[in-house]
């Protein structure tokens, strides 16, 4: 305990003395240093030294931890954290919901928000609107965005983005997915991942696999053939793991094969880590985990969720409960397993910290700016889609308009806040109302009207969402006054859909049927008995049923944008901006045009099967012929496109081959705009049963009036290939195949015959 | 709001393509980019670039400012963070309470802690411990660790240290303080600011100026001449500001010159800027700023603490009501007052972040390690002052000793909960009863007795500190129980003193007397009637009277001594550790032997007149010929020195000369140890009143048994200044001047002349 020190000390009172002092001092607490067992002679570790190899590095950290510090480390702290080294300076893991924005700050161990001011951030529009932009540069913006406000926030990992594959219109949470297409989902998200692990955050890709529905999620055994999960539930998350390199992926709540998704042998082990090569972290989904032992070989990284207790300063911990933490370190102890699976999980930890918050480089981050609201209205703007525009009733024209009719709850409802752990507190979020009423200040007259009897507000955890209108008229009374105030109208711009609530677009439920709430159809019917100038403005993350669809000449889809919904939808209504959004999943006219409910099989109970097998979206309405409400690649504008016709550079390619298609696209209306062209291919004859075509390539063109340009796409094997289950690998057989250019997956322009020798 | 891109987008399938992908795709971003704004062209901003020069850097940052930010930069937004800037990644800054550990978390905007479970620091001795080493290198230590701590939790202020001079006992906040001596003081500062700011955390020196009561703290006016201020009070801020290169510093509660403290412009323009060029951030104490004028234009930087209001999101700000908040931007609105100093505010702040949280090379800091923890026992083993040592009682010879006794309610209280903003949550504390039983096992038997009633509890913030014992007995039984156990005990161990209570060493009030608390007194004396072999241990950050001084042979000066406290204490008392740390206050017989209370001027009504001047703790004490109880820089050792005769090595010297003292000292006894050698200075004939000696410089040495060593000090014209208040400028006067080498302020060991030309 006793400690000697040579006291080199001098009384010094002048300058000269004062820089001598300076050096004995140094030498005094090297000294010093050195007696606590730090060899002053070393210089920094190898962990600390980032011009070593990360591996390197890792591996010198591993070797200082003690066990303790290690199963700490692989299991939550509080409600989105878990600890560093505090001994050796390595920080906390600080994860946030999600993907549309950073969520506020929540109590330690509660889901209550803490009350912090300093946390209103930015809400981008859902994911289901970015992949509707069919734009892979706004998707490396929203991630860079993102990225910079956890960073500013001080949070290492993103826990989004979400890219399960939409199955069926009712699922809750599809508004937080990229659509029904493996091969869009996979393009968009690439850039999105980059873009947010550009400023030192990992993207937490999630949910791997198979989540596709919120009923039942934590205990559905998902039965689905290795063709379907290899082409259409996986690809996006083998893209996001290779291509997008990215750092971390969540485990889903359901099963598959039996076993809890987030400590799944198959996915996990065999897949992720065995047949893709994943160097990144697995994060359980919150609560996601129930079996210490699979929790130790099958995969997992860090448990989070397991349980909440109220823990105060004294009382036990609830967190040394969680499956892999106190029932891990005693199977150690009691010799039940070593520690090679603990040592592997926090190499895997330590190394996302060299990558996030130990990586000293990365930038410090922005939060709420204007330069991010600016992203997401322009992705917003980019992502509306214009379903339906007959007689051109769109653009708004303001020089022919007198009286606008704003009809329906969604127009004043805040739609940032709800829907599960994707809710936020925003910055600022505009309506559509008053996104119209900004934009078209006095040119026309605006006359809002509820309409119909909603949700008069959105809760989650306690935060409500404000709507304007705090309305207590009967249902019967506030369709009178909508008619009422419609029959002179100009235009009117009925905006309903959906909200976040509970059985809508919302996490932990799923939708009851495909119709739109609250009698809306109703209403709409009613409405175009007085007055045919209608256009539906659906805020929906899903599909919905529109039997009125004739009777309604324009139809917009327009998401949940976030912050600038209501400026973004205000710009494009009034022709600011040219719509160029195109759908990423199909609108079904009715429940059974979609595969999955075709069959039965939604929503399973104790199992769901995934009977439709790879028919999914297009893919089963291709099959089936069921002409689709709204097609996947749908999407109008206010130009017109003419394409010419489509040619290869050549007749037949080898497996090693590539094969370019062109394609001439011209703007023949007289304003400019963008168009999506699309690339399908169709296996004119394969072993196994494939669908009719699958996109294949895409590519999003500006044209000024009169423009044209040439599109052209190259391919090889891969786009010819499938699964093939038997042989366990993706197969591209020779024969013959077909080139299908499209505007959508219905509006067909032309195609061109190839062959794989 | 329109916005137009060319999509270079084309459709990728082979590796080629993708790396030239890649290429384009970041043009295609760059061009997103500067569409918004952003000059891809440029480089790195200037402000982020930590290759320019930091006023550079300042320049650039501030000038990419909104006046809101600014004023967003000024005031905090909850209980202990002020907004960066979210938009330039300029990071909030996080202060945290305080000298002697990381305080816990709080929540947003109440003192109650927020219930995190990642806080549970290192609790380090009181600073009153610290300056008891006349340690600089383990002051540097102290800091360093203290600086890890505070980087491991993410804040970039600590609030600390405290260097007010200790004018009167009875100021309950002593023992964050670092005694009454200003040289000492100003020694054993600087390192420490050095050691918290190597770690990239300002330290802010507190409470400038003046603070030297708890009483009326908020109010009272305090009448000081400048002889006092200059020469007592201003030296160790000072000394933190041009020696230790403070980046921050905090204003205190009470006014000068009839002005508050926090936007002074006496102290903070004229002395701390004007005179002294302090370049870093003034601070105000939590709740400190009363009027925005004066906060603007007397040298404040950034407000805390003003108000405390339940905030939640959507219902007003609070902190929007702050002084340098919406008064202060609605007086720029106004024109009363132009941005110039808001500009120089925000300078200082923006250098404050360059310096820490946005100094990408500052290590990651550690929390609650070990490491700390041995630093803590340390500086606790140094700082543990041996007052009194009758007959050798200590250290206690287990090989003799079969009974040890222990009485009092300090052997078992936490003293690291409670006592203000300085309250901790430790990792653990071990308490002195723990200590001895640690460390001295099955050697002897150990008996406990409370003996009195004192506080069963500390109370701070909601938190409970824990006391072993929960004991409802009257203090007649306790009284009976401790007497009847220590008839028969070979020593009785009596740990009393004071506590973290109000009214005794806690922030907030001031003591009531300078008698120990619960009638320890009394039990002292009763217990030594019954056995004379008693070892008093005064837990406590001040001096306490002990009319029973004679009655008892054992006297150890325990101060609060954080996680460690009881294996310090234990390691002194059975002689692992040699004491070696020395009184830095004036132990007074009685109160009145005090100049400030002599002068009956503690603690004043709506002003406090600093009669005593200059005389203070020693300097009054020698003036007046008033034996100490205990003198300013006594301490004794379980062996002994021997001093030789001090020399000088001119017998005069010119203004711009040096002199050197040197003396032999000799360790006498038979094992080794530490002794504080002090140098005095008397100046012999002056035209203003002097103090009779002035300490200006120490040497802490470590002797083998039997060792000699020669301690030099070497001083300049300094050393012999006094301010002239007239002049207003420091004055060296010619003529004769003794150097007195002593053991403490009263044990002189000899004396020599020499003369200034």
């Amino acid at each position: 305990m006793t400690f000697y020190m040579f006291n080199l000390n001098s009384l010094t009172m002048t300058n000269k003395l004062k820089s001598m002092f300076k050096n004995v001092k140094v030498i005094a607490i090297l000294l010093l240093l050195n007696s606590f067992g730090i060899n002053a002679q070393n210089k920094i570790p190898i962990y600390l030294d980032d011009k070593k190899p990360i591996d390197e590095r890792v591996e010198d950290a591993l070797a200082r931890m003690t066990t303790d510090e290690k199963i700490a480390m692989i299991h939550a702290q509080s409600k989105f954290s878990s600890p560093g080294v505090k001994r050796l300076g390595i920080p906390e893991n600080w994860m946030t919901d999600g993907p549309h924005g950073i969520r506020t700050e929540v109590k330690w161990d509660e889901w209550d928000q803490a009350g912090w001011t300093n946390d209103s951030c930015i809400a981008f529009p859902a994911l289901t609107a970015l992949s509707a932009t069919w734009n892979k540069e706004l998707a490396s913006l929203y991630g860079k965005s993102l990225g910079e406000e956890a960073r500013y926030r001080n949070k290492n990992v993103l826990l989004g983005p979400g890219v399960n594959i939409y199955r069926s219109p009712l699922n809750g949470r599809n508004f937080e997915y990229m659509g029904e297409d493996p091969f869009l989902t996979s393009k968009m998200v690439v850039p999105y991942i980059k873009g947010v692990q550009s400023i030192g955050v990992a993207a937490c890709v999630k949910h791997f696999a198979l989540n596709n529905q919120e009923t039942n999620r934590n205990s559905v055994n998902v039965i689905v053939d290795d063709r379907a999960l290899y082409e259409i539930y996986l690809p996006a998350f083998k893209a996001a793991v290779q291509e997008g390199d990215a750092w971390a992926i969540m485990g889903s709540y359901n099963k598959y094969k039996g076993q809890q998704c987030c400590h799944n042998e198959f996915l996990l082990n065999d897949i992720l880590r065995g047949e893709w090569g994943f160097k990144g972290v697995v994060v359980s989904d919150w609560g996601g985990v129930h079996d210490t032992k699979q929790a130790i070989h099958n995969g997992l990284d860090m448990e989070f969720g397991s349980w909440t207790n109220g823990l105060s300063w004294g009382t036990s911990n609830a967190y040394d409960n969680y499956f892999l933490a106190k029932p891990y370190s005693e199977m150690i102890k009691k010799g039940e397993v070593g520690t090679k699976e603990l040592d592997e999980k926090v190499r895997r930890i330590l190394r996302l910290s060299f990558l996030t918050n130990m990586d000293k480089n990365r930038p410090f981050g922005s939060f709420g700016t204007e330069e991010h609201a600016k992203a997401g209205l322009k992705i917003a703007e980019e992502g509306i889609v214009l379903l339906q525009n007959n007689n051109n009733i769109l653009p708004i024209n303001l020089s022919k308009t007198k009286k606008i009719v704003v009809i329906g709850e969604n127009a004043i409802k805040m739609m940032t806040v709800g829907g599960g752990s994707s809710s936020l507190k925003a910055r600022y979020e505009i309506t559509p109302l008053e996104g119209l009423k900004k934009r078209i200040g006095n040119q026309a007259e605006i006359v809002y009207a509820r309409g119909y009897v909603g949700d008069p507000t959105s809760n989650y955890n306690g935060v409500v969402a404000k709507v304007s209108l705090e309305d207590k008229r009967s249902a019967a009374e506030l369709t009178a006054e909508a008619l009422k105030v419609a029959k002179d109208a100009d235009i009117i711009l009925f905006i309903g859909g959906l909200n976040k609530s509970d059985n809508q677009d919302a996490e932990g439920t799923d939708r009851k049927d495909l119709g739109l709430p609250y009698n809306q159809d109703k209403l709409i019917s009613e409405l175009a008995k007085v007055n045919k100038n209608i256009v539906f403005v659906n805020i929906s993350g899903n599909a919905v049923a529109m039997p009125w669809v004739k009777e309604v000449p324009g139809i917009v889809q327009g998401w949940f944008l976030g912050t600038e919904a209501g400026n973004a939808l205000a710009n494009v209504l009034v022709g600011d901006v040219n719509p160029s959004g195109k759908l990423t999943f199909t609108f079904p006219v009715k429940l059974s045009d979609n595969g999955a409910h075709a069959l039965g099989e939604f929503p399973g109970g104790d199992e769901v099967k995934y009977n439709e097998s790879i028919f999914v979206g297009y893919r089963w309405a291709d099959k089936q012929k069921a002409k689709p409400l709204f097609s996947f690649g749908h999407g109008l504008s206010y130009t017109t496109f003419e394409y010419g016709k489509v040619t290869a550079d050549k007749k037949q390619i080898s497996a090693n081959d590539q094969i370019t298609f062109s394609v001439k696209v011209k703007n023949t209306g007289s304003r400019e705009g963008s168009e999506i062209v699309q690339l399908y291919i169709s296996d004119l004859k394969s072993s196994l049963p494939r669908p009719i075509k699958e996109l294949k390539g895409f590519e999003k063109i500006s044209l000024k009036a009169r423009e044209e340009k040439t599109v052209n796409f190259t391919i090889d094997k891969t786009a010819l290939s499938f699964f093939d289950d038997k042989k366990h690998d993706w197969v591209a057989e020779p024969g013959a195949f077909e080139a299908i250019v499209g505007a959508s997956s219905t509006d067909i322009k032309s195609k061109v015959i190839f062959s794989l020798q």
